[in-house]
């Protein structure tokens, strides 16, 4: 009769430390294929234990389907490999830890003291005390913050949208997967080049053709988007990222003078149509839109945090229909919890001074105006700096290098001083001459107080550069 | 000289007044295409507005492309085109506004009072008043929850792995996106059929062939898996949704032999593990997997909240280096504080009590194990039962009914009478008549309190076809 030794079980419940000594002798081949276990009460008294502890054993045995058992005949072994089970987790590489870099001029990473921490702590205590983030949202998100997004559109963008025409999802990146899958397999993206290279990476792993079109002072060249054979282009006419470009009104009537004729969608990714210094923001293409062609996009990332991963897209009323045959199964992707305290931020909560949002970002477009003019004339004064592109928007700027040096070799020498740069030419598909010793300088993450030391450590990158 | 009422502008300031009035103009065609404006300082005048209002004005219409500002020479209008903006949002069809159903047994949607809200608000309030919610996640998810979730696993599942190995997304959905993106253009995926219709429709989206594999007692086909020519197979071996089938060992076993065969990979969607009502949870395929075959991947939307949106998968060191390559872009989809709240809850945040989420688990299942048992109970003694299957895992059993009447036309009586039910043969791809006449109950949402009145409601909806 099968014989263990109980006393050695350690802190296991009997009934466990029984099966697993059973199963090990099943894995292992003492127990073979077929063999018939002990009755229940017969091992129950061998091993004096209950026939409860013996039960127990068996039943999981059972579950698991290492024994068969027959109704009056008991207990089989059933045939199973004899393989050992991993007992250490595989040896995974090691993930890269986060460089601690002594200045990093490539991250969008906003000043983390812009954030509104107490009130967003309070407006969070509020939504868990009255429960709002236990019901799942539908899929298109929170009609509370569709709602609050399609009024704040309105107020300060002269946008007229219905709360029906948004999809709230979880960042950009998220909304660009969607996107692909709406727009079907057919769709060829036109992308700006340069541009930001999470657009084309995206829809280049959904597998859509994706054609680099050049820029031009006023943006994308019409000429190259009508040859590109696209039947999408996705752009940021308010601000492009990198190199600053507002596209101006003539600009975007053509470009929707192209989605006409070309039957084409125009993707308007506005990701930081909010940080525009001098003037009102500038009318977006979904507002002058007549033919339901713009797919309007943004982000809470730069005006709120990039740690709250939410964005939202509105769809012309054609794609809407499409989008809720096809794609309406998707669930939401932002938390209850976030989409609450969103809706709350955005509509002011009934507060009498009206969107919290908007008070917000007026408080921080006034820090980063003051800021940029700081970091502005810092690096007006360097003597690595030829010139420096400043179009009043974003948080971001050019600034072309006064040297001749290869753009790699300056980045592998910044790097060995702990500097993070970006430079224009990364952010090209296509190579070409006139991208080259440019810095793009993202400068939210700067401080003020500290721009002596900045600019001398970037001395210090450049001197043997630019001497 | 351009002449407007200032008197008419409302609540604008001058300057936008100003500039919206010679906006229109010029997209009316009142100031035609190369016509020069008036210098800033005689429309001042004119106006008897200061010339900074002007100045306003005109760098507004120039940052918008309305005008160009030539050097020396002053503003002339640029050539628009004299489209009128859209007014009023187009109309968007209403969204279906969410049915409230008498009796649901179709949505899988737990009971919100299991919650465990007190502790949720406590240890946000940590995290906010921490600022751990500041900082965004890094691609894979925050370092401390992919920790916590390897100790669950290690502990509580019995399987070895490494925090570098897991995956953080936004629910389950996007996962699926992530591992198509994964497994790449030439994957072809075998699916349980009948099984969970999300799976099919985000593959099948992806554009991946999707080979339906029908199901015998012990789970998916061998035979149909080899002859389906599939490279990729994704299945829930714990509790199969939404028969309940448990894969015993030696399936599991041939499942790799397969794998390792056919040089494929298993994905092991354990979304409802960890509801076993009796004995242990079944090891993992994950953890007898020797030869890095095996994708895991699980969800907190059964065990916390569907709201909450978190999911992980736990990839192998091969598929790991490739996720890191070709996906690595992605920034992760979970906000920071969800996933450091969700840390602190795994983790029991340094309690000696332990892991609270273990603590919750074993509370729910406690709950949903009284449930269950008087849910079948009340079920069983109904006149429209024939016979329940019971297999003691998952917040769903199977319920055939006597009955020879079509699916589709109880499924309409049913909703007549506000009551949605789920047929299994709903979740065929491959329709078969053994599916027919039978429910699935997902009990989760039930209370027990009522069980009365929900058996009555139910009588009332089949006592026509059953009696």
């Amino acid at each position: 009769m099968l014989t263990y030794d109980l006393e050695s079980r350690g802190g296991l419940p009997l009934y466990e430390y029984l099966y697993r000594r059973l199963r090990d002798d099943i894995l292992s081949g003492v127990l073979a294929a077929g063999e018939r276990l002990p009755s229940k009460r017969a091992l129950a008294e061998h091993l004096r234990v209950s026939v409860i502890t013996v039960e127990g054993a068996y039943q999981q045995l059972e579950a698991e389907g290492y024994v068969d058992a027959r109704p009056r005949l008991g207990f089989f072994v059933s045939p199973v490999d004899q393989a050992p089970a991993a007992a250490s987790p595989p040896a995974a590489s090691r993930e890269p830890p986060p460089r601690a870099w002594r200045l990093d001029l490539r991250s969008g990473r906003i000043d983390p003291s812009c954030f509104p921490s107490a009130l967003w702590a309070r407006l969070t205590r509020r939504v868990l005390s009255e429960g709002g983030h236990l019901s799942p949202a539908p899929p298109q998100g929170l009609p509370a913050l569709r709602e609050a997004i399609a009024r704040d559109l309105r107020d300060f963008k002269g946008m007229a949208v219905s709360p029906e025409q948004i999809v709230v999802g979880a960042g950009a990146e998220y909304l660009y997967l969607l996107l692909a899958q709406l727009l079907g397999r057919e769709a060829v993206f036109a992308l700006e080049d340069p541009g930001y290279p999470k657009i084309r990476q995206v829809y280049g792993k959904w597998g859509a053709p994706c054609r680099p079109i050049p820029l031009d002072a006023q943006g994308l060249s019409m000429e190259a988007l009508r040859a590109s054979g696209a039947t999408a282009v996705h752009l940021s006419p308010a601000h492009h990222y990198p190199t600053g470009i507002v596209t101006p009104i003539a600009r975007r009537q053509a470009l929707l003078r192209w989605a006409e004729e070309a039957d084409g969608i125009v993707v308007e990714d506005d990701y930081d149509g909010a940080f525009r210094f001098t003037g009102r923001p500038i009318p977006t293409l979904q507002s002058i839109d007549t033919r339901e062609r713009v797919i309007y996009m943004n982000t809470f990332s730069q005006t709120i945090s990039p740690s709250l991963r939410v964005g939202f897209m509105v769809l012309p009323p054609r794609l809407l229909e499409r989008y809720r045959r096809e794609l309406g199964f998707y669930a939401s992707t932002v938390p209850a919890l976030e989409q609450q305290v969103l809706a709350l931020f955005l509509s002011g909560g009934g507060s009498p001074a009206g969107s919290w949002y908007e008070q917000h970002l007026s408080r921080t477009r006034k820090q980063y105006r003051l800021l940029r003019s700081a970091v502005l004339e810092a690096f007006a004064a360097c003597s690595f700096t030829a010139s420096l592109t400043d179009r009043g928007a974003g948080l971001h700027f050019l600034l072309r290098l006064r040297t001749e040096e290869d753009d790699e070799a300056l980045r592998l020498r910044a790097e060995g001083l702990g500097v993070r740069l970006s430079f224009l030419s990364e952010y090209a598909a296509v190579p070409r001459a006139a991208y080259a010793h440019t810095l793009v300088v993202n400068y939210a993450g700067l401080e003020a107080g500290r721009l002596p030391e900045t600019t001398a450590l970037l001395e210090e990158v450049f001197w043997p550069a630019c001497s």
